[in-house]
């Protein structure tokens, strides 16, 4: 491939779909190759629940930097954005993938304040800040592009929603799988990146949602339909696939586009 | 008229819509007569922005009941819950409108995490408090009907949004009105009321989302294109006919429906 090295970061690195990323990443034939550098990032990269990130940056010390980050935790996120500032020198900051997000259970009854502040915290506030704080290195990689038009190759945010967040969904959604905190949150989110392509268009920093399909993982329980390394094959081929027709647009890990 | 008398609660009714409402309502002329009693809550029924609605409730104070709520505290939603109950009797409560809002004029990248948490606590967890606070009247008063189907007349909650809060809206409002994190709430508060209209459907309680328009109120500012008058004259006339078509529905203050 004659492409160019990309640099990717990723928030929820260590597990689930972060996780399985990384590791698609870091294979010679993921989509997305040749990579430049890949910041795995997670809230405690020494702690247990990191294990398997830790090996896989053992294993690819010249690719993957493990990035201490909790996008629950805005001063935390700015340390984050110091950290791989330093890293990474003039040409920028290719792609981040906004990925790490918790989902609580609940009806709208037995939901709390409590439950639905968190849940937005991390869920739209950290996305919003992680965008925030690494924007002057996407500002870098789409200025130092020579390519007119957008890319994950030129400068991109892709934010992981869900159609769990869509009203139309809900009548058919909301028996199976009741998490309001969840699904306010994911709106929320969606409406996030629709503000950010309108703001970013002329910068040509390409904004969109990705929907990485119901996947079994700890969030998406042993019933979901497909595993995590179909979801991400899939999301990965999307990503390196995207330019402005995907701008602001919900996409989901088959490429469809899905209407709001 | 032979309807029998409702009682309603509004919040954030010592100001703009939500005064203007209030005012409307004890009107003898008002689509949604007879009243019982009319609570018009609001933050500080003592200060000096709420002398327009003592003014108000002194001329009825057989309809009106000033009670203090602050939507950004659940402690405080939950005090009024107990003194509306103290006051309502078993027939319960037909009618809350959810009204009170916040908007910080900022774009995603001006955005504070604390402009973006402060707008969701007032403009969705107040909202969710009062859904759930008052949730005992509203099933009492939904009990206590004899029709089926379900009305304003029966046990309803509106709430109040806007179209600011639908993404296919954003290219053409955003620029004229950038408010990303009102916009971003409202998208989420959107998405509570769908996941109310699916929890609360076999209990026959009505939620359903209004659009009051462009209003010159201190929130709209002096450029919207329609006064409270004539966007209150068109809620309560839209107010006063919905039916289980409006369930988890978006209708503007013309009685049109707005896709989502």
């Amino acid at each position: 491939m004659s492409s160019k090295p990309i640099s990717v970061l990723i928030t929820g690195a260590n597990r689930g779909l972060g996780l399985e990323m990384v590791k698609q990443m870091v294979d010679t034939q993921s989509p997305l190759t040749p990579l430049s550098v890949l910041f795995a990032c997670c809230r405690d990269p020494d702690g247990p629940r990191a294990e398997e990130l830790r090996a896989l940056a053992k294993k690819h010390p010249d690719i993957i930097k493990v990035i201490c980050m909790d996008t629950a935790d805005r001063s935390s996120i700015r340390q984050s954005a110091e950290q791989v500032g330093s890293l990474l020198g003039e040409k920028g900051l290719n792609l981040v993938i906004n990925n790490a997000a918790i989902l609580i259970n609940s009806t709208l009854v037995d939901s709390t304040p409590e439950d639905m502040a968190k849940t937005f915290n991390t869920n739209v506030i950290g996305p919003m800040s992680v965008i925030q704080e690494f924007l002057p290195y996407l500002r870098a990689a789409a200025k130092n592009s020579e390519v007119p038009g957008m890319s994950c190759r030129k400068a991109a945010v892709v934010n992981v929603s869900s159609i769990g967040g869509l009203i139309k969904n809900v009548p058919f959604l909301q028996e199976l799988f009741t998490a309001v905190p969840y699904r306010v949150s994911k709106a929320a989110l969606n409406m996030l990146n629709a503000c950010a392509a309108f703001e970013f268009q002329k910068e040509e920093i390409l904004f969109t949602v990705l929907h990485p399909g119901w996947v079994r993982t700890d969030m998406g329980t042993a019933d979901a339909p497909i595993d995590c390394e179909e979801s991400i094959q899939g999301v990965l081929q999307v990503i390196n696939s995207m330019s402005d027709k995907h701008h602001g647009v919900l996409t989901d890990y088959e490429g469809q586009t899905i209407n709001w």
